[in-house]
């Protein structure tokens, strides 16, 4: 299945960025692009009734992903940023055979920061079951340097304890001293946050780690990567904004109200409203 | 909307009792109508590819509920259970209304347990928060004595920390004493497991609750209640089975060998075929 992009291009540089994830941690890299990027407009998709996607099968994601994009293609974005670790490890090879639009994921970014700060040729990557499983990571950053050795640890009990806001907690030490324990037995000198939930411990993962080891989050580089795409494709916005906020929308497949509180606590700007859709009808 | 059931009378002894919840939890019901109704046959759908439904709205899991009953009248069944406490809480009442089935919750009768053993009319509940937001529990123990307080308390870890393995960990101990210790302060007596991931802590519950608080498992009363509404029905199997195994089919929405692996651990019999379906299709 090839599908045209149907928007003309004398508006396809005001056209916006599609962003999405299983839910609200793809936030963290929708705020990456607007502090970095900040005259491109943003569609944000959250998939809340189908969360998590961290357990699911490579069929089901792949299932679900396409879904979205054919959603954000009824919004006329230029470019999709497929913000969930997840579904960037077992959807984005599919969904790029399959569309006619430019399709980034978070992972190669991350893939390419860790190489470049490894010293001692030793990474660590924490993730979902489904993303560690996947070996996408190790794949990318071998690509990059072949004599890197990578080190996955699926840490599935971390979303649950930052959706109940236990930052801090001992308990949650105490689950991160576990999962963590085996990679620094390894050596490793460099750790990718391969979730989008998990920046929101990074204190505590320092901590537990020390401040030897570098964490890296793919959110900040992803943005960056979306620039150069959008340079390369002479699809920069360059018309500017009103308002900084101007021209940011976000949809949900559930439980809107819920979303929009979060996405306020994260996002240097208020969202006004939240749309929720069905997305199994796309 | 109100479908027809298109059983002839003569065939609706024999056919299957439809048993559903959002993934592999609700086997402990199935395993209690197994036990204690061994003629009767029985189709099981696990939603996994959208799990977990405690922490949705009930307009989403009225949705899903919709969808798997549709599914379920497929396979001709004659009867439903929801063995989902969430599912039970925010759609039984709903599709109840919709579809000309006979539908049973897990509430109902675990609500009625607790409240023939409270003595000093001091019941708890935990479940999702889903469950807990909704009253339900509160409002069918009520109806059974309005003397009675309940005092409900939603467990988000719960479901994360068995699905870990970590049955009797410190760590789960730890969580556990955390949730419990709100409930245990008002003084219950009696403690409803509110979802069907739960029993499989049991002995760690009833370590930190102590003795004198009785545990109250739905999936047993549930079964009973089957019994009596087949038998009020006049839909009882009585033409037994060559094999105790007999009639036992298992769909998943997804990964249904994650699913098989699951359920041969829990279920008396070993589990042959599990058929993957796409339940956004119905």
């Amino acid at each position: 299945m090839s599908e045209k992009n149907e928007l003309g291009r004398e508006n396809l540089c005001q056209a916006p960025v599609g962003v999405f994830d299983s839910g609200v941690g793809g936030l963290t890299v929708a705020r990456e692009i607007m502090r970095n990027l900040p005259d491109e407009k943003i569609v944000y998709f959250g998939d809340t009734a189908r969360l998590p996607y961290g357990n699911k099968s490579k069929d089901t994601v792949i299932r679900y992903s396409r879904q979205i994009i054919r959603f954000l293609k009824t919004q006329q974005v230029k470019a999709i940023v497929i913000a969930c670790n997840t579904a960037s490890a077992l959807a984005l090879e599919e969904v790029e055979k399959e569309f006619d639009i430019p399709i980034l994921g978070v992972l190669k970014p991350g893939a390419r920061v860790a190489a470049s700060v490894t010293r001692n040729k030793k990474v660590g990557v924490i993730g979902t079951e489904s993303t560690i499983n996947s070996h996408m990571y190790d794949r990318f950053i071998q690509a990059q340097d072949p004599e890197i050795s990578v080190y996955g640890k699926a840490c599935p009990l971390f979303v649950s304890l930052v959706e109940e806001g236990w930052l801090k907690d001992p308990v949650t030490e105490e689950v991160a001293r576990r999962y963590l324990d085996e990679l620094m037995r390894q050596g490793i000198d460099s750790l990718i946050l391969g979730c989008t939930h998990y920046p929101l411990l990074r204190s505590l993962v320092q901590k537990i780690v020390g401040e030897k080891v570098t964490l890296v989050n793919p959110a900040y580089e992803t943005a960056k990567e979306l620039e150069r795409l959008l340079e390369r494709e002479g699809m920069q916005n360059h018309a500017g904004k009103a308002d900084p906020a101007e021209g940011y929308r976000f949809f949900v497949s559930d439980a809107a109200d819920k979303f929009k509180n979060f996405a306020n606590s994260i996002l240097p700007y208020d969202i006004e409203t939240t749309r929720k859709i069905n997305i199994e009808e796309y």
